[in-house]
């Protein structure tokens, strides 16, 4: 099943930039790793933002949430939640 | 150069129901074909709502713009425009 | 799977009373079929509103989907859709 | 009498992790023990979010209130309270 | 128990002034008895609006919703509904 | 001239509890010297928040002015005024 | 007593031209009036709106609420009333 | 040329008392000198808030910005600036 | 003087086809005749949206405010307006 | 490609002024010469606000991505980004 997920990230100005480095590095790994298993299947920046539009494919909503509650960066983050199915005139096999 | 966009349509609740597959029937036919071009990268539907969130893959705004000026469900539509770019942890290259 | 669905009815006000009965009393129908097969988890009324609170149990978006859209009110609701999950500090089985 | 609730936590980043766990670990006993008791309804967590929605049965409002402002967790939370009542096409008993 | 309830009231430009009139006197009856048998507490008419602020006393939600349906003008308007509970620094026996 | 006034309490939280309780023992005491002389006509508290709806008897917008910037939360408050008058309804002397 | 008012006006698009100058110049004749007794205190434009920012001084909310009713375009205005008081800082005898 | 300014002042509530007093009395000066010259030529307080509606008469928007931005407590103000011109019902000659 | 506005229009979607391309005809004609006579600085087109960002340069807020009152789609738009000024740090002349 | 880029500052009111000045000083260094080189076509000040609207001109969404993050104010900004296109009334060759 897919959801699509918009992650904002806010970190708090006087965090030590090392401390920001290793929150985002191990995001990065998470990320890429969850990429990895198909799990997390895209990923885009939006431009002039700190934000992303992700597509998850998971077996559950609870797959989800643990997930989402696992990434580095969450206490960070302001996360908003869409649920997505096969579009009718989609002919993309991949996107369902 | 990829764009997010999500598109709300509210047809009018008295139009005649031949109109309304006819218009729907358009928008498919454009829809599917400008997926097998490539331009239209993804389309999910929201659950619940008569609604999509799409990619699109376009060589500039202009091209964007006069796409979706096309569609047959334009006058219909509330459309929401975010442009991408490629998140520096993702591993996908057609995601870019 | 658990979604918690809020719907807002508003029928025009120049909708001829029979066509409007007609439509409730459809609605009630499917309502309560879906109920009794256990995919309409629960029901309730927001006090001094014509809206609802609902909580579906299906096996997939696509399910949940499918369902909202063969609502006989559908084309005259405004729907938001939130999916949910078990909540470490619940104790009911039954909420998950 | 049955309201409905949304609740969203909000810990301030800086508390020390053992007087956050403190916080939640109280706030689940009495959350559980109201669930015993039946106050407490239903309780569900949005995917994503650290945020519940929830069915409290009171025979007040001021039960309510007072339930409300005694949870551990209240001055780190934004609440909104919605009165329910029994909707005409429920089939469930225990829904009203 | 008591409800804070405010209504916005917004009348199809193109109603018959003898239909708005028959409205709007009817509504004025049913709003005068349940003031008179104490259940509509308090009416003030918000200054420059077509709007009301009401404080109703019912033994339930369920009276409340169903009060509230009944208001001849109850598909004209926009309704909000806040449950209320006495203050701690309130003196006024009649305000719980 | 009757004032309806919405008032929300965010207390830092930080701050010390005895400085906390002073205010509102502060607050409680100016709150009830105002009902006793017929000012704040009304106190009522919204259920689950820190938050209060009241109605002010006042002989002008100076005197509500001064009276709100006189309470001892007012810096910790958001304020909300809504300038009242008679509903053509309204059956209640007092209530104008 | 001063209120600051804003009105925006919004006719319907198939309104005849001649009952929207009908009403227009009723209302000028009307705000003419009021100005001329001082109880329209000040009237603007905002550049690019059909809407204006008003200052009305009034012995009472009863007074102002009485008179926006009167006004002949009131049933196609949105009005937003902001109640004044007199400025620590002003200079100005007449700003109170 | 007339503009018409809210300003909302939100002092961070640690900040010294003195350093507030002196803040505000700066304020007070410059608006007061403002007012003299003709350039401030409205000034008033919204009721209950720490906020004020103003009317400047200046030669261009670059005097505006400059005379907004000189303001002691510009750093802690939220200002909203709406350009206003003469309203054709207008009698009053200043209004202009 | 620099001005920003936003215009977004919308059509009534039952306009007659040769109408609405008359008021179009007509709406291009004068925005490129002010154009030419440098009024109209800059006019550019949203992505995706029937809408425009638009730089006016103007001797007064009433040159603005007649301008766009005259514009043939002005009863089909709702209007944005900004007063802008120099930048700082800007270095082209001709964006002041 | 055109964008529209909206930029809202907002420093930290116990940001030392030496430090601020630093960021303003890199931001106004680098602004200049993007200005120069023609990406950073447009910049103008909002009146009365701590805030921008530009237009770029960039080859991808990734350079102007790139460009955004690259400004020392960056993490203290709020910054909203719209495509543009050229608009069909326009007649300004360098607007496209």
């Amino acid at each position: 099943m897919l959801f699509h997920v918009r992650m904002d990230v806010r970190l708090p100005l006087d965090m030590p930039p090392a401390q920001a480095e290793q929150l985002k590095q191990s995001e990065r790994e998470l990320a890429q790793s969850l990429q990895r298993s198909g799990t997390w299947r895209h990923l885009w920046r939006l431009a002039g933002q700190y934000a992303n539009f992700s597509i998850f494919d998971v077996a559950s909503v609870e797959e989800l949430h643990n997930l989402l509650m696992s990434l580095p960066l969450f206490p960070y983050m302001q996360i908003e939640v869409t649920p997505l199915c096969r579009h009718p005139s989609s002919i993309r096999e991949s996107d369902a």
